[in-house]
């Protein structure tokens, strides 16, 4: 057996459907789409093609409101520093459980004198509305929410959320970072009422380093990176071309195996989740069994060490989480699972399992056949003994 | 004849050997450098191998002072905005020939309070350091200095100007784009006084929407791009690892073929040159003849509009440039050559033709072939019928 990989919210695999879009636009086409020769004229409405790809990948209303950046950190940024730059309004709201390059932004705006709120999640993840509704007020800027959450799978409820911060300020913008719902489940951004929403290439088997943001036609926003006159101006610097090409060939594979998504790769995650649980007596689940992306499930290992249980996984050839990729090296438990108020027990032995269409029922199976062994002999290390034991029943 | 591809400046093809080395990142090692296990390893060291030949090429003291970013663009952003997000200082200084990645970058921060100051140059292109040296003070923030010009291929003496700043006042950060020096002349930024420096991998045979600033050891600079802890937290957002392969492998490429570029490709540029200027009566240099790198060269066709041009050299299968492709779009003239006080008479009629090392001998003698009949069928349909009359005697 080969690597099993079950990190996909941390990156995927290039589909090589995606890699072979690519190939002509790095020694063929490799014409700059600003120039006005027929050869760049290629690279150009290979641009614009992928635009109406990507447009209807977020069910927007218009091309014009996609813009390609370099990664979903950059439409992050883009959305929340190019909202604050136009207004003087100071209030701006988010949540506990948001990815880094949202929390990281916000708490950089704090220093330079923003009012920021975070609203909190209950036990099962879930978003808490009213607090959101009793935090809208006439000077909030923009309020930034994530349609799926990278840790825990939990599906957020953004429309609602947009509703509610229209139905107070219509002029409050509404972010929507949908790095980890794209490719999982359907946007429909047209029929919301969200300003911004970024994606992220990499999570659905694009390469790295390649992103998009919607902005809905009329939105007034300004660039984070000034310069040319690239992407209308909203973001500066030659097109990447070969990345855009296959960023919109990678949405469409994921629009066509939406389904096989919420059936195969479900069954296959619902498979591995219930294997453990039923076989590992301290195992618990973290991730909501309801309103999660089909993909992920996080499950606390009790009294156990969670980079402790990554390094064995690795030693068995499976690769998976004990959080965020963007926050690893810190030694802090996991921000979102603090959020959820998850049990100091399971807090730190927590691992997300992430898994892709390129899984198979066998790359299961293998798991579960040695996790079960693995977690008998990290328990018996455990300096929790006693506490084991009565789970346990060692 | 294939395409004549003379527009190396707007960007290059991705070189053959560059894309074989980026391949084996895009399907098979695509782990995410942050992640722990052995697989995402190979990531990781893939992206800190590159950064030691990004040090190489920049001739930096330490891997350390090499950040990778998605552009020259961002590059840029990075180190302008970088700078003023930790001082009070107001006072800013750049040149009138700055690609628009650093002038509108200016411009915004005018916008927003900042004092700008821009210098000029002379007829050949020369900057005038004097006037340098009357505007920087104690509130000066910033020099922004290009190494080499994009649209005439004049190098700029950034290590005096520097110094200059720097024994004026030595808390002033200078910032120098050398996206059009680097891969043309060699980088040596640690015997220099110089804080930041950009590049862009697509203007010397990487692809589009890669780059790299190095920053001097020690050097106080906020991010542009917030999130995660990734570059150093510089520059947030997942490595873009196959494309910092390629940075690096087109670096390494570059540096083994400097002497090339100096001889050969500079050949080549001079044969084009000068068998313009000896066939071609309304033709006159635009560029310097010394201090350039070797690829460039720029010629104003007198009396005959610079577009039509450029339709006519595309027909012939010719690639060439009437200004930078970030300005194209544009009907303005040439904000370089006017700082130039080019006459108008050659100013809208401006070709810059940028070689590499992929061009070849016939490549060359297909264009001196071609371009006499075409100007001269191009004079025929001027407009200045006199004017043009007494040059070309017809």
């Amino acid at each position: 057996m080969d690597t099993v990989y079950l990190d996909n919210n941390a990156t995927t695999k290039v589909d090589p459907k995606v890699f072979e879009a690519m190939i002509p636009y790095f020694c063929e086409n490799y014409g700059n789409p600003s120039s006005i020769y027929e050869s760049a004229h290629v690279s150009h409405c290979a641009v614009e093609k992928s635009r109406e790809t990507i447009c209807e990948f977020y069910s927007a209303s218009s091309p014009k409101e996609i813009i390609f950046t370099s990664c979903g950190t950059e439409s992050a940024n883009l959305a929340i520093r190019g909202t604050l730059h136009n207004t003087s309004k100071k209030h701006i709201i988010t949540t506990k459980v948001e990815h880094p390059c949202v929390l990281n932004t916000y708490k950089d705006l704090e220093e330079m004198g923003y009012k920021a709120d975070y609203i909190g999640v209950d036990e099962n993840g879930e978003l808490n509305l009213d607090e959101l509704k009793s935090l809208v007020n006439q000077d909030t800027a923009l309020v930034s929410i994530m349609a799926a959450n990278n840790e825990t799978g939990a599906i957020y409820p953004y429309e609602e959320a947009a509703e509610i911060v229209k139905s107070i300020n219509p002029e409050t913008k509404v972010f929507v970072d949908a790095v980890q719902a794209a490719g999982k489940i359907k946007l429909d951004v047209k029929n919301t009422k969200v300003d911004f929403m970024g994606i992220s290439g990499h999570k659905f088997h694009a390469p790295k380093g390649i992103g998009a943001i919607y902005i809905k036609e009329g939105t007034n926003i300004a660039p984070v990176l000034t310069g040319g006159h690239q992407e209308r101006a909203l973001r500066a610097g030659t097109e990447n071309v070969p990345y855009i090409v296959g960023l919109a060939k990678a949405a469409e594979l994921a629009m066509n195996y939406l389904p096989y998504e919420s059936t195969n790769v479900k069954a296959l995650r619902d498979k591995l989740e219930n294997g453990i649980l039923s076989t590992v007596k301290n195992a618990k689940l973290n991730s909501r069994t309801k309103n999660r992306v089909p993909n992920t499930t996080n499950i606390g290992f009790e009294y156990v060490e969670g980079e402790l249980i990554l390094l064995h996984l690795d030693e068995l050839g499976i690769c998976a989480s004990s959080g965020s990729a963007c926050t690893s090296g810190s030694l802090e438990p996991s921000h979102v699972l603090r959020a959820m108020k998850t049990p100091f027990t399971s807090l730190h032995g927590s691992i997300r399992f992430s898994l892709s269409r390129f899984n198979t029922e066998d790359e299961i199976d293998y798991v579960l056949k040695n996790i079960p062994e693995l977690m008998k002999k990290l328990a018996k290390i455990s300096p929790f003994q006693k506490e084991l034991s009565q789970i346990l029943e060692i």
